[in-house]
This record gives C-alpha cells, sequence and structure tokens, in this order.
C-alpha cells in the first residue's frame, strides 16, 4: 500500500492496520531525515496549512507547527475564542472563509466531539483532528503506538494498561482504538467513577487494582489528570487520586518485570507519576514528544499527496 | 500608468480612479498565478513587512499576512493592547521602534480614526491602514469592487446599495469612495438613526425601504450589524433589524430580478442574511475573500516598488 | 579570539572581556550586511530557535524574531503563562519538551531570576537569557554598550550614568557589569529608596542628585520607571520623581557639555524624559533599537557556532 485509504484523519477508529503501517513507515523516513540534521524537506513546498485552534493547546500546536515547517509547508495560525463559534454553520463560515483564501489542509482543535467529521463533510479541504472534545485525537494514539513499536519492536501482541480518567480522554479512546487495530491487549485501570461502561464493548478489560494491572501489563500509559474535573464530587481529591493511582520509584521497583511508562503530557510531577519515575530509563515520554513530530510530518505529507 | 500616485494607502479618498484601475490589474496577475497553483513569487523577497494590529482582526489579519508571505516578504506581527497607547506621540514611538529593525512597510490597523494619516506624517515607511476606526478600510473596498468587476464585468454604471449601519462602518465609507470614484451609483439603507446627515453630500441617495432598495440595485452590499451597537437605545433589538433590513431567499426571490449579494464577513447568518441567502448562487461571499489575498498582494506590491 | 568562551548567554556576569568585542565585531559585520540591503543572510539555516517567554514582551521578541529570521533560521514561538510554570521541575519539563522535538537554542524569557542558569544545569541547548526578573538582560546591555562604542568610537574610559530604579532593574545591573568589564565609569543615579545597597560593591558610585550627575557623565541612560512601582509608599508619586530625576531640553541645555541620552523603551514621554528631549540629536534611543537586532543576530551566530 502506498496511499492512506482516508483522504482526512479525523479519528483512529476510521483507518485500516494498512494505513497505520504506512504512516509509521513515513515517520521512519522522516525520523531518520531530521537526525541527519536535514532540519527541512521540499515536500510539501506549495501546500498552504491552516492550523485553527478553538482550544488552548501550546505542545500539540506547536508540534504541528514544527512539522509543517520542516515539510516547507506555509503555515497559518488562526485561533478562535470558543465563544465566537456557537453554531456549526458558524463553524463552516470560519473555515471556508480560510479556505477561500487558497488553504489546501486543515489541522483543528475544537472543543466539540465530532466537529472535524462535520466539517469534513462540508469544505473541501483535508482536515487533520487535533483533538475535538473527549472524542477523539488520532496523531497523539499514532505516536504512543508508535513510540511502543520503537522501543519493544511490536505493538502486536503487547499488553498495554491505560491508566486514569478513561471517561473525559480523548487520549484513551484514540489509544485503545489504535492499539486494538495492532492486535495489542489493552486494559484499562482507574477509578470506576473515571470509567465509562461502554469501555468493555470496545474489547477492553477494566482493572481497578493498579499493583494488578501493573503487573499484568508490558506498558503502561499514565494520563494527565484534570485537576477541575477531580474537583467535582464523583471523585474525592488529587491526593486520594495519587494514593491509589499514581505510579512511584517504589511500586514501580516492585512489579515484577521492567514494565514502560508512557504519559501524553504535560506531567504533573507527583500527581500521576512522580519525578523519579518521569526520569527513569523506563520513561519513553520524551520519545513520545520527539516521535510526534515525525508522525505528524508522515500524516501531513501522506495526505497531501491524495489533494494534489 | 505604471505606478500608483500614492506612497501610503491610507483611505480611498487620497487614491486616483486609474490607482484603482492598476491595483485591479495587478491584482488580475496574482489571481491568475495563485490559481495556476504557484502559491509564492519573489517579488517583495527583500522587504520586511510589520502586520500592527491595535485591534483584533483575526479574518483581515490573515488575509494580509498570506499576501505576504505568497510575495515571499518577511513578516513580523505586532499586537498592541489598546490601553498601552494612549497618546499619538506612543503610537509614533512605537512604530519608529519597530521601523528602526529595518522594516519598510507597516499595515496598521488601529480604533482611532486618521491614526494611518497621522503616521504617515511621521514616521518613514510605507503605511497600509487595514482599519482605523469608523473611519476607512480601503482594501476592503478595493476587494469589494474587484469583485463586482470580476462577477458583472465593469463597476461603472452598476446600482450598488449597501445595507446596514452606515454611521458606524468605515467599509460602507470606503466602499462609498470606491464606487462613486468609479462611476457606480450608490444608495444606503438602513434605519434613520444609522445613517449619518452628511452622507448625501458624498453624492450616495438614502432609502430606508429595503425592497424598494433590492428592486433598483445591481448589487446588495449587506454591512455587518455589531450587536453591541443594537443594544444602545437608539435603535432597539436585533430581531427588530432583521424584520426591517434582513434578506431571506423569499425576498429575494420576490424581486424583479437576480440581485448579487455582498458581505464583508463574518455572517451573523439568521441577521443580516438567512443561510440560504448566503449560500445561494447570488452570493459571492467566498469570492471576496478569494479576492481580498490578491488585492491585499497588489496594494503591497506596487506600494513595496515605490520605496525601493 | 574566534569563539565565545561560553556556550550560553545567562549573563554580563558570565563573560570575559574578549566576548564582548567578538560579540561587537560580529554585530559590526550583521549590521554592515543589512545597511546594504541584504535582508537574509544564511548563516542558520539549519538551526530551530525557540522563544519561550513567560512574561509578555513585544519588542525584546520582535527584535529576537527578526535576528533569528535574517540568520535563516527555523522559529518557533513558545508563550506560556505564569501561572502553568509553578515549579522548576515544569520548567525543566516545558523546555525538554520543547528540545525534545529537535530545537538547538532557547531564548527565555522569565519572571525569576536564575531561571535561565538553573535552565541551562538541567538542559541540552544553548540558553540565552531574554531577562529573568530583576537580576540580567544581558542582550539589552550588549546593545547599549555597542550603541556607545558607535557614538564615542569606544566603552572604555567614558563616564556612564545610569539614572532611575536600579533596585527593580536588570538593565540596570546588566549594564553595569557590561560597562565595568570594558573600563567605563559608572554612576547611578536616584531615589535612595530605589537604590540597592550593594551597588556601590561592584564599583559604582552612587549620585542621588540628577544635575551633578549629568555634568560628570559622557552618557545618561535613563531608565524606565515602572509605573506600578512607584505606586507603592517608599517612593511618592510620577509627578515627584519626574521632578527630581526627569530629564528636559532646559536641563540638557544647561549642562556644560553636550551629553548622550539613551533609554531602553518603551519611554514613557515626560515622565523620564520629555520628547524633546527624545527626539534631539543628541538622543540614540532609535540607534539603541537597531543595534538590537544586530547585536543578537551576533549573539545567536556565536553561539549556534559552538553546537554544531
Amino acid at each position: 500500500m502506498s496511499e492512506l485509504s482516508v483522504k482526512h484523519l479525523l479519528g483512529i477508529k476510521y483507518l485500516k492496520e494498512q494505513d497505520i503501517q504506512l504512516i509509521f513507515e513515513t515517520a521512519d523516513h522522516f525520523k531518520e531525515v531530521i537526525n541527519r540534521s536535514i532540519k527541512k524537506v521540499p515536500s510539501l513546498r506549495d501546500i498552504t496549512i491552516a492550523n485553527v485552534f478553538f482550544e488552548n493547546s501550546t505542545r500539540t500546536k506547536l508540534s504541528f507547527e514544527l512539522a509543517e515547517k520542516r515539510l516547507s509547508a506555509d503555515v497559518i495560525n488562526f485561533s478562535a475564542a470558543q465563544s465566537s463559534v456557537k453554531k456549526g454553520e458558524t463553524l463552516i463560515d470560519t473555515v471556508n472563509n480560510i479556505l477561500s483564501m487558497k488553504v489546501d489542509m486543515v489541522v483543528m482543535r475544537h472543543p466539540n466531539p465530532g466537529a472535524g467529521i462535520f466539517l469534513s463533510k462540508h469544505v473541501k479541504a483535508s482536515i487533520v483532528n487535533a483533538g475535538d472534545g473527549a472524542h477523539e485525537h488520532p496523531t497523539q494514539a499514532l505516536l504512543d503506538s508508535y513510540s511502543i513499536r520503537e522501543k519493544l519492536g511490536d505493538v502486536a501482541g503487547k499488553k498495554v494498561v491505560i491508566v486514569g480518567d478513561i471517561l473525559h480522554s480523548r487520549v484513551a479512546l484514540s489509544n485503545i482504538f489504535a492499539l486494538k487495530l495492532q492486535g495489542a491487549h489493552v486494559k484499562v485501570c482507574g477509578p470506576k467513577t473515571l470509567i465509562p461502561k461502554y469501555i468493555e464493548s470496545l474489547g477492553v478489560e477494566v482493572e481497578t487494582n493498579l499493583i494488578k494491572a501493573l503487573n499484568w501489563c508490558d506498558v503502561a500509559n499514565m494520563l494527565r489528570i484534570q485537576n477541575e474535573r477531580l474537583d467535582i464530587s464523583y471523585f474525592p481529591t488529587t491526593r486520594e487520586y495519587t494514593q491509589q493511582y499514581g505510579v512511584n520509584k517504589k511500586i514501580l521497583d516492585s512489579l515484577d518485570k521492567e514494565i514502560v511508562i508512557m504519559h501524553p503530557g504535560p506531567i504533573n510531577r507527583g500527581v500521576e507519576i512522580t519525578s523519579d519515575v518521569a526520569d527513569s530509563k523506563q520513561s519513553i515520554i520524551l520519545n513520545q514528544v520527539e516521535n510526534g513530530v515525525a508522525i505528524r510530518m508522515a500524516v501531513l505529507y501522506l495526505l497531501a499527496s491524495k489533494i494534489k
């Protein structure tokens, strides 16, 4: 296969397994190029990409921007307060305006689940979903799987546990789709109030006991806890969360085997994981960040080749 | 004529008819280039342009930025809160500081009418007015006329009605100057409280009845209504505005002929025009956005040729 | 000497006299290139620089950005609210994340004194301090000395008085280090409440009488007064400050000789200096701004040559 089966990257849900392999092989190529200190390739020289962010996201936006610039694309940034976009109609207007300026691709983050899908049906341009509410964050899941593949040789057959607030996490959902598609075994672990009821229908097991989950897995993906979520009554306090679901070095060393620690960032050090875990040899957190640029280069490159 | 009669673009008021024709012919050229998918021309490779925005304006700024980048200019963005610029002296300081860094042109939006004119007398650099209070917004008027010319073949002799809040609108004023200069017939239409008394001295007729205005015109330019203005006592409510001056498909279809619908954006769908009007074949709203980039490329290119 | 003795520019305190001379000679070269209207040199074509600003600073950031772009570096901007960075750990995380994306240099402004030094011990990348609290602002001091050298031929032996709020000023401290290192004579002048007790230990004399200070000096560097500081009880009012430490044309003309007036900007016209002083022939304020870009190009160029 030499091209993606999709015109947009709206979610992992819409990808085939071969799409993921193609993205990974393309990312391999770009990573090798970057490591040879060739910072820029002329691949997207005639392509204009708009980063349209209806939610703040310094890290993801930075990673996309670097990917775009290293592909020699022309980049424009459009940040909109959520308040000014109240109706779907207006979202289409905003994006159609941008596209009328001869923009070829739109990377969009939006607070509403499905915003990218909605948009892809109404505008002519490749849409890359950079996070749509609690729905999907496909490039994050791709870079996560890519980092596992890099560390352990393969994703198929590996045991991955995702720890934290599964209910509100687009990272969790996209990861589950990606991991299952590649043949990994997936469990989720966290307080019952933060695990959605439909999760088992995705072929995922629930394990509320952290130690059991860690002893089972090859990789633990420790999600960031949104403090504002914990303040709500259904789950008590950050301290209680850390006591039950935080990982420290003592826990890590007590396990039967050496597991891999991942985190999508930014880390609440001392909450999800302690500093000695984040900075340990078992952590591949900074590799995830590095791989993020290569994965995004691959996605943009492959989608652009479909619009020419 | 092969060059502009002015060194700055401060307002349509300062242009000659030939200036407008030259800008249009230059825009024709750039538009053709863009449509051939050649995204960048090296015309302004040694020019640095500063976009200095003392008011927020995502769309206009984006359009200028794209125009500048497609001309291969170096672009710097300077956004200043209005609060930090209280005196004309400080405005000169701000811009002189930017110019000292070897900036060649300044694109400025400022809340005070005449800010660009004031500045052009005190600094050495080409100034492009991207909107100065309720005074002028010359590139908007140029792209509007250019879009009429594209749609109807010519501006001279055409009948254009500008509908809405004429009193506070720099778009209206610049459009009136541009249309009259090119020999179009112009009427304004809106509630009496939103039409300034001096308007007839500009050779413009007032028509308070929307249906009569629409039946007269070839083109209706539907201005955006600023809700914050309507909330003030002198004009009742948004709903009343829409009932009297909003255009829907039924009204459009009831007219004697097929008129052209324009809107400077962003549209309040359902207020100035309904969605079926905005998205109808009679609407050239997205063409206006597209032409905006070509017109701004032309203006920047022609002004830059005067500073070399 | 053909290279800097340091890997980072954290403060003037860490530089040798030869470092300053090397930076000045390199800036001479870049200034000459810019004046020949060659806006861009390919020197840093393979270098990615992140501007990480934890405090707002439009002017300094603009100057760095222009310097970076004129060196053909790839530039990414990361602006972070101070609130999101509460612990040193998190600062390291933020910067390590950016560096993982294959960024070579970090230009950082941070409200905490020593933030750059702390960072340089924990991350792999050249750090340029663009202001760390009340500690240092080394590129400002370098451009100030460079502007004196340009105006008066040399810095050694010259008499410089720094007027204003010495206590809270990183500009004052960096200037004192730079001027002393180059053999200038330095006095500070201002209300006693705004002069730190340790100042004389730096080889600097205190002169509270403005006229005496001005009659002594060759150059007066008039610091910007932060109004929010004056509002605090220890120093009465802006008006009183101006009466005692503001410079107007009458004062300037009454002096025995023609002194040079400097200001780091932005000027509070009528507070530190009046408009006729700011705009007089004795003022080199706009030269400072112009030289800022050349100095920053020199610093970035010299540091980059050490990381290749």
